[in-house]
């Protein structure tokens, strides 16, 4: 029997050493002090505006204890670099806050911070500072993520406007059908199907050419990112920009996948969980209804379809699901935390 | 037998709008938008630099379940402000995650709010952002402030020089002795005395006004603030210098309660508490020999006392604890996360 080394066998200082230096690059000139020191220290280039967003994940609520901690070092990253896209800005440092406990095995940790890693690289973000403490409880993850975007050019929520066309990136529910999946939820024989959902899930894809193009271009009136689903998330636009919105439920892209789940016989609540689920970190935006080339140029220059779902009309945020033109009374909301 | 209204009862969005909207300052004109949107978009003034930093307390390890949340709330921002001091910088704004129990009561919730709000008026830092998630385990909270420091002015851990006298703000040990009191640890009488280092222990007091001074007058080359212990992190400070240090326990100041239980029996085992216990949250920072008249101004300016304990030495991240002038080597060093 191997005795498996744990994450208390190096100690705090050790740890981070050995696990998190090489999260920090180098070569990034803003970063005046990165890790290492009481709080980090940043130069914000002039006519830039910095943006800072925060989200945890809990082992047992967002993670279960065999989720690879690989893949969750990608998502935790990946997760609030949604967030900066949905902004419309460029992600830029981080800071890890790290809760485990001293039982942890040290691979975990080391799993977790090659996940961390390439994520930062792949999309040219470094840590810059954090903590690392010991959890009697669960895992849990803090990332606070800083991005910089043009003066006066972030991309709020709450500037939608009644006849507004909504779009929405790539597509919607493969994540909560590939969780739905592994509950046991639903039954899909197609194991092509199974993998692209699940992938879905674990690794969400940070929309930020999309977010960048759209400030650019100054196309998106207003912009947001579907994690507590794709319903509650345009709630939260109208909710911010005082609107309402009709959305059509026919025209919310999907994948081969979810398409293949839609097709089988329980249509009507599984299309409730592609509209509900969560976690698809697609983004949200509104724009004015004459923007059909822009639309196309993005597409083409981002790889990333973007689809129109819906318009902005007046009303105090309500969103009206519309199906085959009538409205629809949803059975459930998005993710509840509490 | 009365029922008591649980978090879970609110639900997330609701919970945020009635505990945190007021944490929120609204006459900040740096924040272009705080709370209620992908991220916060924040005016940095040109000619500053940004400064982060994290902290996370943990339920069971850093507070317990019994912990009175409104002294909670105050402990969780001050700790963070001790690092913004620690750089010679001003705190601005900072993001909360949020991770309890569905079953928290909804009055320890707004008794947590009313301690952060309270420090956060008191140190005119606003919550500009977090997250709030249901915690399967105990209650994590994680905050991320920033600061504000002029270009190239911060005060790093790096820089001390041999031949710089090293200084410590206020009186260290009391609150390691307050949580060794409560802990049952060591035997106390005076009432006043024990409910001086309790306070030292739960209100850390972020020595803002004497950080920034050291940074406004370039008095201090280094400075560190004490939560790991006053040797370990004046350890710190010789690691990132490259450089040793001497300690003189004989010149380490101390409260009128330290100084009694000092006077008690056990004296060598409370000193070595006083030098290794941590969280005293007070600033260590080095500064050449021929500044005694900046620092009567600081003290006179900041009502806090600051005492010389020692000075910066040729040697490699070592420091020497000296008694009546003999080395003296402590049985531990400083609090050990994992």
């Amino acid at each position: 029997m191997s005795i498996e080394k744990t994450v208390s066998a190096l100690g705090e200082f050790q740890l981070i050493e050995t696990l998190f230096s090489r999260l920090v690059m180098a070569d990034d000139k803003r970063i005046i002090k990165g890790v290492g020191d009481d709080s980090a220290v940043l130069n914000i280039p002039r006519t830039q505006h910095l943006l800072t967003t925060t989200d945890t994940l809990i082992e047992g609520v967002h993670f279960n204890s065999d989720t690879d901690p690989f893949i969750l070092g990608r998502k935790a990253l990946r997760v609030n670099l949604s967030d900066i896209a949905a902004m419309g800005g460029v992600p830029h440092w981080y800071v890890l806050s790290l809760a485990i406990p001293s039982t942890t095995s040290l691979k975990w940790a080391e799993e977790f911070a090659r996940g961390l890693d390439e994520a930062g690289k792949r999309f040219n973000v470094s840590l810059v500072g954090g903590d690392m403490v010991a959890s009697t409880g669960p895992i849990i993850i803090t990332i606070t993520l800083n991005g910089l975007v043009g003066e006066g050019r972030a991309i709020m929520r709450s500037s939608a406007q009644v006849g507004d066309r909504i779009y929405v990136t790539g597509t919607i529910g493969d994540s909560a059908l590939g969780l739905a999946h592994r509950l046991g939820r639903v039954k899909i024989s197609d194991a092509h199907h199974i993998e692209f959902l699940k992938h879905r899930h674990q690794i969400p894809e940070p929309r930020l050419s999309v977010g960048k193009m759209l400030q650019d271009t100054a196309i998106a009136r207003s912009i947001i990112d579907v994690s507590d689903g794709l319903v509650a998330d345009l709630e939260h636009i109208c909710s911010a920009s005082g609107v309402g919105a009709r959305l059509h439920a026919d025209k919310v892209p999907l994948s081969d996948a979810a398409r293949a789940v839609l097709d089988g016989d329980d249509t009507n609540r599984m299309m409730q969980m592609v509209l509900t689920g969560g976690e698809d970190y697609e983004l949200i935006f509104t724009a004015s209804a004459d923007i059909a080339d822009a639309i196309s140029d993005i597409t083409d220059q981002t790889g990333v379809a973007l689809t129109e779902i819906g318009e902005i009309v007046k009303g105090e945020s309500v969103v009206t699901v519309c199906r085959d033109g009538e409205p629809w009374v949803l059975e459930r909301g998005g993710w509840k935390h509490f």
